[in-house]
This record gives C-alpha cells, structure tokens and sequence, in this order.
C-alpha cells in the first residue's frame, strides 16, 4: 500500500483519500498542483515524510503541467509551485526540506540542459526521494526492532504508519519489524482526537498486518501505564529541532510526561528528512492551528452546542530531556541529542 | 434545571435524557424501576450524586408502584428494587449511599408505621436526598471558590456540574461560585471521550452561566498546561477511599499526574455521600468496564474499521498524592487525607 504515487500513465500524482479511511479505500488523482495542495491542506494525506514526498511530486505535477517552452520560465513556474505547496501545513518540516530539494535540483537542471530533461530529472528525483523514504522506514525498524522487549506491550499515538511515509511507515515500522522478527507484541493504539489517525488509519494497518491491538481513547493512555501494561511509548514527529525537541500529533507531549512518570521509556521515530538542524529547540517549531470545528464536530456530527469556542492546535513539542531515545534511518539516537551537524537543505521559507 | 426530579402529578420519577444534549433537551418519565435502572445503565442519568438521587427516587417509585397491603410485603419489594438499582453502575459510591439510606428507612418504617406512611416516607426521604446534595453543592461552591485566584484558567473533565447533581454541581458548582463572586475565571473544557460528557454537558452548563470557556480535546490539557494557560485543575469525583484515592471519570488520572509535573494544583470537589470510608485506599474501587463500541463509535458513526478491539475502562483512580484538596460540602481538605471516621452508610453489597 502507497498512500500517494506518481501514476505514469496518467501523468497525474495520485493518493488514497485518508478522510475516508477506514470505511473507503478511495483513490484521488490531480493533475493541477493547485488541487494536490489543497488536499494536503485538508489532510486528505497527512503524515510528515508522505507530505515530503506528495510535495516533491507536486513540483514534478507543476513541471508537466508547465506549458514554458524555456528552462528558464520553466523554473519560474516551478518556483511558484513551490510557493504554494509551502503553504499547505507549517509544521513538518520534511515539507520543507524535499521542496527545498526540488528547488536546488530544477536550478541546477535550469542551467545546463532543456525543458524534457528538467522534466524527466524532476520526476525522477521525486520518485528517489519516494523510494529513499521507503527504505529509511525500513532501516528504521531493523535499529527500532532492537529496543523493543520481547511481548511488549507498545503505546503509539496517531498515525506513524505507512500511510504516513510510503507504505511501511517510521514509529509502526518499528512494531511492524519487532512483529516480523517474531516478537509477539501488542499494541495500544491511541484514537487521536480530533482527527482520529489513530482508530481510522493505525487500527486499520496494524489489523491488516495482523498485529494484536487495543485501541482506546488518548484519555486511556495513563491508565494502562499505572496498571503496568504500557512497556513503551514509540510515535513519529513532525519536525525534530538541533537539540532534540520533537514536534508530533497534539497529545504526543502529554504521553511523554505520562512515560516519564510511569518510569516507561518514549522514543520517536523520524527520517532525517524531519531533522531542522537549523533551528536550535522546539520553540521555533510552528505550531498549525487547525479549524475548531474538528473539535466541535466528528465525522459531520456536531457534539457541542453551537457556538462554542473550540482551541486545536495541531501538534504539541515534546521537549528532549523526554526522549529516551530518537530512531533515525542512521540508527538510535540518545541524549543528550545534538543534530547541528549535517543539516539537510531545507527550504529557507521554512513555515517560521 | 433539575437533571432528575420526582412528578408529583404523574407520580413518576423524571429525568432528562443527557445522552440527546446538548442537541434537543427532552425528558423523560418513568413509572417502573426497572426502566429506571436500565436509564441508569444506558446513562440517560450520569453523574455519581445525580445517580445517588435517581436511585433514592427509583426506591421510593418502587414503594408506590407495589401493590402491597402489608409493611413487611411492602419492604420485600423494596429490597427488590433496591438489588436491581444496585446492578446499574459499580463505581459511583454514591449510589450504594443512597440505596443503603433508603433501605434502613423502609427498615424502619416497615416495623413501626403503615403502608401509606411507609411510601410517603420513602418519598420525602428521597426528595431529602435531592435536596441535600443541591445543598452540599452550593456549600462546596463557597468553600472551593476561595482556592481560585482572580483571572484563573481552570481546567475541568467530564461533567461534575449541574447535570451530574441536583443542578449546581460539583466542580462546576466550584466554577460557578468563582463566576457568581465577579472572578473573571476562564475555564477549559475537557471533550471527554469516549461520551463527551464535557463536550455536550459541560460546555452546553457553562454557555448556559455565560462563563467564558474553551472546549479541548482530552489530549491538549498538556499542551495548554506547558504553555502556562492552567492555573488549576478541578473534577468530580465517583468514589473517594479513606486514604484519599479518589475514582472519577477515565482521563482524570492523567490530567493529575501532568498537574503535578506543571505545578499546577489539581483539586476534587465531591459530597461527603462521595466517600467510601469502608475501603481504605483506591485499589479496592470497583472499575467499570463499558462497552467497546463507545470507543470504535461516536454518536452512531463507526469510526474505527470492523472487528477492531477496543478497551472501555470508564474510570480511573487517583491517588491522593497527586490530589492538592478535596472539597466537601464541610470544607477543604488538605493531605494526608483521612476518612475513615464518620462513615456514611453504603450497602453493604457496595459494587466490590
């Protein structure tokens, strides 16, 4: 399963409606940029690295849409993709980073070679950056799998799954390889209010991979921590600062606190895609503020009286001094943390 | 407005049905126990003192609906009902206090006075109880106003307000006083999944007061905690150990232990008809467990995929540690909590 791909014969980026998952598995195709950032922005796929990778194809999308016969309008209209894509969600920085990819690789293919070619370059460096996400999960859960107990019961939050990234995903790519080694786990899956990640999209992949789960209400998550029934806590991020302070879902940072209390170990679980060594901690992460009628509402059915007023941060940061350890494609991370070196390229926008 | 109220005209015990609020406000009447019970089970009535006095009026709608000629048939049939009142909900102590009150009156009465007198009892006992907890609120009210600072943010869960008592409420009766006093409070609502009691309850009786508040998703309390918007934390309670271990609604333990990392002060306000002090700590509360599909539903829509497992736990305990004070209708009560004197009469069948 691959929640967002290129499809060559339609020349089109296409992804599965996660708003409709679970009850429908439904394919969407967009062959306007335009369209494909609007279904971003309306979470229609979420997920830092898959929106990494949705908006790397939506660059490719903005170079077969153009109509410029010159590399150099070319890259002009691919900058205004850019620009808009950017706009879509604040906080993942992998957003960022694989626009600010697209952006030096159509620069340099601006200078030396002709329109096909920066088409075709651009397609492709989406697809690599597509198929190096898949394999990052991957590396992922072989480090992960190591610091998983054997009959662990893990706690994860929201959605850090394949439909997250490209199909195997960062935090549930760690149970998945802890359930492919043979470790007879079980997971408690948070639903994740307001969206519901957690029992629309988590619950549904870990019951197709046939891990045993428990799904409960983010409320639930300190009362199976108290009862000893909570070995670990493991979720993705969104964006990881320098020092190692960690934006993810809203309720990610409570749960550490929990895990921390509880004298339970919390670990995430990110590409370095996610890592922003430009800024030095988490308070430079901006935090999106969504609809409140995501708070007001569930699936199409009012819960609150009209009226009311209704807050919805999108994220919380999770501050280091948290973290036991941070799971990367390059291996297992503990404090204290320093991510200043090495710095991927992020776009200088960067959603601050 | 009176959640639940004897209809002397009708000579039926009324209740409005919380599980239609905030949407349509409808009420509902009920001339047989059993019906009555099954309200209680389905939580058409919530609330551990709401429950207290819903069951006192099902015993004493027992006394008239029986057609017994004779005290000691008379008290048969209540020791009937009182069994199948004693079957609805296991945690709210309340509801065994209640029950173990009217059960030594209809002792009493059967041996010394008539039928007729006996049902008139019950039923002045009954309405004794009603009046007596909208007394104990509004007393808890004056005692916990005097902890909330001006200009406080008070975070609440769940409802203890008007509807889960007589009218006034608990913790909100707490709120109230602080509003009614010219404290310009500013309180946040937990949703309180699984059932939105929060959501649909307490912002609906907040609106109603014109008490400015903001409704969140159970998993942002840490988030507004971190950012120094909580000033204090304040619930209900179902069930308090003599030790100060205190049973409330799923969420509250969590909400206590992330008080306790911000320095925050998190407070319980409960009648003493709440304190069980037969049970010397809170490993000794009875934890209901509800049905799953409250957690993979919401309001009739699916929101999880089929054949999900899901846990529903409906309480959790916090240990007086984490509890700043208790509020009484007699006062504050500051730790160590002891509780063990003055015991309230619960049935001895108390839910264990």
């Amino acid at each position: 399963m691959r929640p967002v791909w290129w499809d060559d014969d339609d020349a089109a980026v296409a992804l599965i409606d996660q708003t409709r998952l679970p009850l429908a598995v439904s394919e969407l195709r967009y062959h306007d940029y335009h369209d494909l950032a609007a279904a971003i922005k309306t979470m229609k796929l979420r997920g830092a690295p898959a929106i990494g990778v949705a908006a790397a194809y939506g660059v490719a999308l903005a170079a077969v849409q153009s109509r410029a016969a010159d590399t150099a309008t070319l890259q002009h209209d691919i900058e205004q993709a850019i620009a808009v894509l950017a706009e879509t969600r604040p906080t993942a920085v992998n957003l960022f980073w694989a626009l600010g990819r697209m952006r030096q690789l159509a620069a340099r293919l601006a200078e030396g070679s002709d329109v096909v070619a920066m088409r075709v370059g651009l397609l492709a460096e989406a697809k690599a950056i597509e198929a190096e996400d898949d394999a990052a999960c991957r590396a992922m859960g072989v480090h992960g799998a190591t610091l998983v107990p054997p009959h662990a019961n893990i706690l994860t939050h929201c959605n850090a799954g394949g439909l997250a990234t490209t199909g195997y995903g960062t935090a549930v790519g760690v149970i998945r390889a802890a359930h492919e080694a043979g470790n007879s786990i079980h997971v408690y899956v948070g639903e994740t209010r307001p969206l519901l990640q957690g029992a629309r999209l988590t619950a549904w992949e870990l019951q197709q991979a046939g891990i045993p789960m428990t799904l409960i209400t983010d409320s639930m998550a300190a009362y199976f921590m108290a009862r000893g029934e909570v070995d670990l806590v493991i979720t993705g991020a969104d964006r990881i600062a320098a020092n190692g302070d960690a934006a993810n879902k809203i309720g990610t940072y409570g749960l550490a606190v929990l895990a921390h209390a509880h004298n339970i170990p919390f670990y995430i679980a990110a590409p370095s895609s996610t890592i922003d060594s430009a800024i030095a901690n988490g308070s430079h992460i901006p935090i999106e503020q969504r609809p409140p009628t995501e708070v007001t509402e569930l699936a199409g059915t009012r819960t609150a009286p009209p009226g009311v007023t209704a807050a919805n941060p999108a994220f919380d940061v999770t501050p280091a001094r948290l973290i036991t350890a941070i799971i990367t494609e390059q291996g297992i991370f503990k404090p204290s943390f320093d991510f200043s070196a090495a710095p991927p390229q992020p776009l200088p926008a960067g959603g601050e």
